[in-house]
């Protein structure tokens, strides 16, 4: 029979491309497990031992759907942020939320402002709802936030992404430069900034919650998958003006948010001191991080975020050192476009995990050059 | 400052109603729990045993991203249908999925076909994604096939949704029927097919694999969220042909299931025993559900699902009873259109939970009669 004729214009435009390749993709492919992980900026610390605990006691309760409501984690959240819960949306983690506001404003050839390089899963989400990418270079590897105000107001966008820290580089801009592009962008585009690296930069980098809150076009995401540990649970949210905020209700999967990930958020929100020492632990792998890449005649960069990117010189030897890591069994990714293209990206993790790295990283180099 | 004004036109055409309100949110302005959860057709005989160890021994790893490919459980799935794996698409539950094909399918006005009454998240997507829904009603409490075939036909609609079993009647068509709809609708029309109880229904009502798989307009769905009680874990999946199937990667959100909601699937699916004897508790507390109406004077419905649908005359005395019973402390729900509104639908349970619904059920009908 022939193939179905009827899915719409748009989804049969668009390419099979997917945003990332998973390692274990390329674990089947090797026929082996990765020795280190250290390609997803996961926390390879872990969840906390009482998130781990509130995981395994809410197993039996599995037969019941979640709270569409995600009521008890906004209200953490809310007592957290000092927002109130009609500012909050909690959802499939920030991809998933990320969907939704492209969805809401984003049709056939609706510009949409980012720096070339920045998140692809975003561009995913652009890309299939129709959207034209508008992109401004990075800028001495850092969003270039006067070319994105630029951007958008040459191209009348709705939409506006930031990353803050930004990923994949890990630098940051002050606090006082994010406050002005939002008051800089007009109030018909929507600043996205994506936070979700946000509790392991520098606190001056942070916008303060109420710097940001009366604006109707700014909106904040945050996520339990980075420092949090709970990347696989899938539990986002976003906050900014309640009325802004209502609209994901309209479109949102109500009972997408599993019930073991709003348990496992919430309790991981409360256990403060964990995540007060993941921080600590993500600091000082940066930094350790950072001595393995100086040691085999890479440069990293300053780091605000759980990972480090590395400056290998150019992209031919950026991918070459990639290709020779993953060959020996450390999953590590590169950014795919110039001139970040010349960077690797190596996540925090655990001692051993950067001693596999570290040791693989020496004979890699070493082969390349010899 | 004034709300944001770039919403899609769309979006601001949605209304802000929500398919289902949770019980979690009754419980809260009641200000106590249920004391029976019988309104979701979740599964109170809970998971397997081996699959509440299987995600508690999973939980240390949330820290990972889930394999985007699903790997394992589509592997696993294959081997249960007999269908390649790339027949199959598991995503964030039959919901999540639904949406999808949604996606893929509609834009404004598209007119979609399904029975007036059946499911209202599907209806939710639609009506997100600007489609137009053209409905055939209920006959004798069953979906009308031949009608929903001549409305398909005369809308040249795209889109075309039966669920088998039925949900909210638990009525079945025999495969055979099905078969003979998939195959009267033009081969320019999707049937989605929603299978999400079959597993408890006759399986003379289950159509052969091999009967529809050769078919590019036919997607079945399935999911973990019922017989195998995981609807807080998100899992379900898709099958259709490989062509149609692979759609579904273009827009979707590839690291959207869990990785404890793969873990649980796979495990879920090993473990058949378990599916067996749920599916006897389901048959046994459906006959219980059955006495326990007729025992009221309401006339119970034939169920080839998980719940019961119990006729109540007419749609003020199951508005009565049902509020009567949430005042009481039993979770049920009612369909909210005509004819099917004279119903209650009760979710099958464990035994003391079906006794609590006989004694609220035999107070309420009392004092109404009073």
């Amino acid at each position: 029979m022939p193939a179905f004729s009827r899915f719409t214009q748009l989804a049969e435009s668009l390419p099979a491309t997917v945003p990332f390749v998973g390692p274990e993709t390329q674990e089947r492919a090797r026929g082996a497990e990765f020795a280190a992980r250290l390609g997803a900026n996961e926390s390879g610390f872990g969840p906390a031992p009482s998130v781990i605990a509130a995981i395994a006691a809410a197993a039996e309760l599995s037969w019941r759907y979640c709270d569409p409501e995600n009521h008890d984690l906004r209200m953490a959240l809310s007592a957290h942020l000092g927002l109130p819960p009609e500012a909050i949306v909690v959802g499939e983690g920030i991809d998933g939320l990320l969907g939704l506001v492209v969805r809401l404003i984003v049709e056939r050839d609706t510009p949409v402002v980012t720096s070339l390089g920045a998140y692809p899963t975003f561009n995913f989400h652009v890309v299939g709802h129709g959207g034209r990418l508008v992109t401004a270079p990075y800028l001495d590897d850092r969003e270039d936030l006067n070319a994105l105000i630029d951007l958008a107001e040459r191209e009348t966008a709705p939409l506006v992404y930031v990353s803050n820290p930004d990923n994949p580089t890990g630098s940051c801009a002050h606090a006082d430069s994010i406050v002005a592009l939002a008051r800089a962008l007009p109030a018909t585009t929507m600043l996205v900034l994506d936070e979700a690296y946000c509790e392991m930069a520098p606190q001056d980098s942070v916008p303060a919650i109420g710097d940001l809150a009366g604006m109707p076009n700014v909106i904040r995401f945050r996520t339990f998958s980075k420092v949090y540990g709970l990347a696989g649970l899938r539990v986002g949210y976003a906050f900014g003006d309640p009325d802004t905020m209502s609209r994901f209700h309209r479109v949102r999967n109500h009972f997408g948010v599993t019930r073991i990930g709003q348990v496992a958020a919430l309790a991981a929100l409360a256990d403060q001191d964990w995540l007060t020492s993941v921080i600590g632990r993500v600091a000082r792998a940066r930094d350790r991080l950072s001595d393995i890449a100086r040691a085999n005649g890479l440069v990293p960069l300053v780091s605000a975020a759980n990972f480090v990117a590395m400056d290998c010189g150019d992209d031919q030897r950026a991918r070459a050192i990639l290709s020779g890591l993953v060959g020996h069994g450390v999953f590590i990714r590169m950014p795919g476009v110039a001139p970040l293209n010349r960077l690797i990206r190596v996540s925090t993790g655990p001692d051993a995990e950067l001693d596999v790295f570290s040791d693989r990283l020496s004979e890699v180099v070493a082969t390349i050059d010899s």
